[in-house]
């Protein structure tokens, strides 16, 4: 949290985001209704959103606040982010002038803005919003970038700090397949909320489906200093044995980042990877099962483990609501 | 209002009704402006809405709560209600996840959900609304599903009250045309309205356009209990006759549900059946003219009446917002 | 302000538009955060935007009042506005119901709705919104018809007074190129505005985009009372020589009117007409760059002038908060 700007997990130590975990289990069960009276919170989606817009505007209206939304290419024009271009194309207005206009308008700035999905190097570096955020004078919250989605992984934490699910135990991380090539912004996240907390984590995925090493990296290095330890394979029955957790998701393959057909040929002889009942027989027999949400029924995850006692979904989704509450508050009332 | 979902009015009794008809009355004059701080207020649309939209957002925020809204398929990616389908198509999310996700960062839930329009028995049901009910625990609202509109059975009784229309009075629900065949939750439910109000209560309409008969069914056990009766017929001056109420009302045929062409050549025989100033010639002097809106002027309605003095749709609308900050006050307070 | 609706700057004498930008000033350093309690602002957008949205919402939010937001053709079906059609195409609802519905639920309307772009004296006239404004009986705030867009002309002129811009000096408004002939709304409203400061206002524009006699003989009414002043010329370097503001606008040839093929070859011509730091060669040496924003960066203006320190582009949008919440205020308190 350099500054104002919450960014990205990964700028935060292991004690900020426990102190913010820990501040979201305390406005769960001490409401505060006029902790943020007359702020106001800006809300910009360049992509679309159900969960995020919902909690977002619940949130601030439980802590006294309110908000607007604003839909680049939806109620309100395209918006052009390239630096120097001839603006001449779709886009009527340039995110230097837009956004530090309606941040000028609100206490705090969030906004959500998906990978580009055509230079691997440049959403690795999430150029495209920290460029956006250098615009940005006032606090800023990140609903999702090219490759950070903060607040699904504080969300998450503070899922497994209720469920008690101990630092050290295993925790997977697996792909899981989709219609579509995804963006790297929840695995690269959820990898390392996982190191940061201290779990075993292993990355399940197929050939081809390896993280960047950028975000692998990053995530041992949090691993070390959180006692924990980040591992990767392909082969499902070694990684679930023992399992405390198994947290699925989409992703595209980097090695055809931006190259949808190749992408989508290797992605078709991978539809087994699904998550059903089976992939449970060597794990805990407590696993859980989580998922951030939206996820597609009987493509990634079968209905029976999403309708089973193992899937804690709603609680990941709900905990969003007091996460980001937490962070609101933090960046309005320090 | 079985538990505290509000789904259709059929399922109240009139006390129930007549006691939130009233709820609302005192609301308009005795403004509560702090009834429901702290209460959020969700609303997801999944279909188009202006009144419905605007009315529970200012009637929320009359009484100090506050709102958000969901709009699938714009600003929010499209939801799957069917049960146990493999999700490789447009829908990104199941309701079973969306909608109680969106229930438990609120106190309320509000849903439009129009008829599918395909299986004339499923719609009756209000299979694909009650569906989506059994998996939000929280109060819900019916905004307009398959067979149901109870907002604005409500905001209709409310100003029945108003203008001082007698229970007993001739109530005249005659169909009137449209480019497209539309649903059946508005006469389905203005129907049972007036029954259950005891009136003598006539659909209008020609042949090919009568309504269900589990719907005339009951209507006619709602009207036996008040002391009033539910007639049918094509014949406009006899129904007309002394007629205290005409209430004007689009909708497809249900001999030719789900099917378009058909229901098209039927319906383009059927151009007179607009309100014009000759329909009232035998109703009674003061007879009012009544239309949940939209309406298509000069297609369903002639300007002349809409502008005249007979018509109180302006007055139906603002109840709107009466009626349903009753509903609201009664499912958040008792 | 003629009744309680703000449509035009021009139907305001020079002491209320003072009073209002004062006003303005007065609630920037003043905060009232209870001022409007328990009042609720509708707003309609037949077209498109961002400040305008963001900073009516924030202002009635920091004025402790709310807000809903209606769009036709996105979320609520597209709305008629003609007069005594058969409305049997794409719009299912009147704006003789819709507006004055809508006006029922809240306490202050505000619309947006561009100009029709086909016929010029209709749209001079601004015909379409004043014959909304007539069915509207509650106060209504212009948010750009066809022809005025007064909140941005009282930000501009909250601006001038913030930079202590004395009232005699030169302000041009300057043509400037776009790739579509936008409307003649800001145009108008900025000459008008200038006008009645008391400056010496100069229109720049090549041949063919001279502004209608009929809005620059009421500016000059307005200028002569003001002690200003109001000529327009197509040399550039004889209407920045002295000039104190150089405030750019994109419209379209009034000549060719509706005609966008024959005003797309005249603008063809024209792709010099974009403000770079040439442009000031002459001028004095604290002159200012403004504009109404949006603007497409390298067509209508440079960069370096955007991005330099003449350009006071996001003051003027800062700006639109404090003076829509005067007329919020105003409009609502008296």
């Amino acid at each position: 949290m350099s500054l104002n700007h919450l960014i990205d997990l990964a700028d935060m130590d292991r004690e900020e985001v426990s102190a913010l975990v820990g501040l979201a289990g305390w406005l769960r069960t001490s409401p505060q209704p006029q902790a943020l009276a007359g702020k106001i919170l800006g809300l910009v989606f360049f992509n679309p959103s159900l969960r995020t817009l919902a909690s977002t505007q619940a949130g601030m209206a439980r802590l006294g606040g309110t908000s607007f939304v604003i839909t680049p290419g939806q109620g309100t024009w395209q918006l052009e982010s390239r630096l120097g271009v001839r603006m001449d194309g779709a886009c009527a207005e340039h995110v230097r002038e837009g956004l530090p206009v309606l941040a000028s308008f609100c206490d705090v700035l969030g906004i959500r803005s998906f990978a580009a999905g055509v230079d691997l190097a440049r959403d690795l570096a999430d150029a495209d919003f920290r460029a956006m955020a250098s615009v940005i004078p006032t606090p800023l919250v990140n609903l999702e970038s090219a490759i950070a989605h903060p607040m699904q992984g504080l969300a998450d934490w503070r899922t497994l700090d209720d469920l008690g699910i101990a630092p050290r135990s295993r925790f997977v991380l697996s792909w899981v397949t989709h219609p579509r090539a995804l963006p790297l912004a929840v695995p690269a996240t959820t990898v390392h909320m996982a190191a940061l907390r201290g779990h075993e984590v292993v990355v399940l995925r197929p050939d081809g489906y390896a993280l960047p090493p950028e975000v692998m990296d990053r995530a041992r290095v949090a691993a070390a200093a959180s006692g924990g330890s980040v591992s990767e394979t392909s082969d499902r029955q070694a990684a679930l044995a023992g399992a405390s957790v198994v947290y699925a998701k989409e992703w595209g393959s980097p090695v055809h980042y931006g190259q949808p057909a190749a992408e989508a040929a290797l992605r078709a002889t991978l539809d087994d990877w699904q998550v059903d009942e089976t992939w449970f027989a060597g794990a805990r027999a407590d696993c859980r099962f989580m998922h951030c949400l939206p996820v597609r029924r009987n493509v990634a995850v079968a209905d029976a483990v999403l309708d089973g006692t193992r899937s804690v979904v709603l609680a990941e989704a709900n905990n969003r609501l007091w996460t980001q509450m937490a962070v609101l508050y933090r960046l309005l009332r320090g």
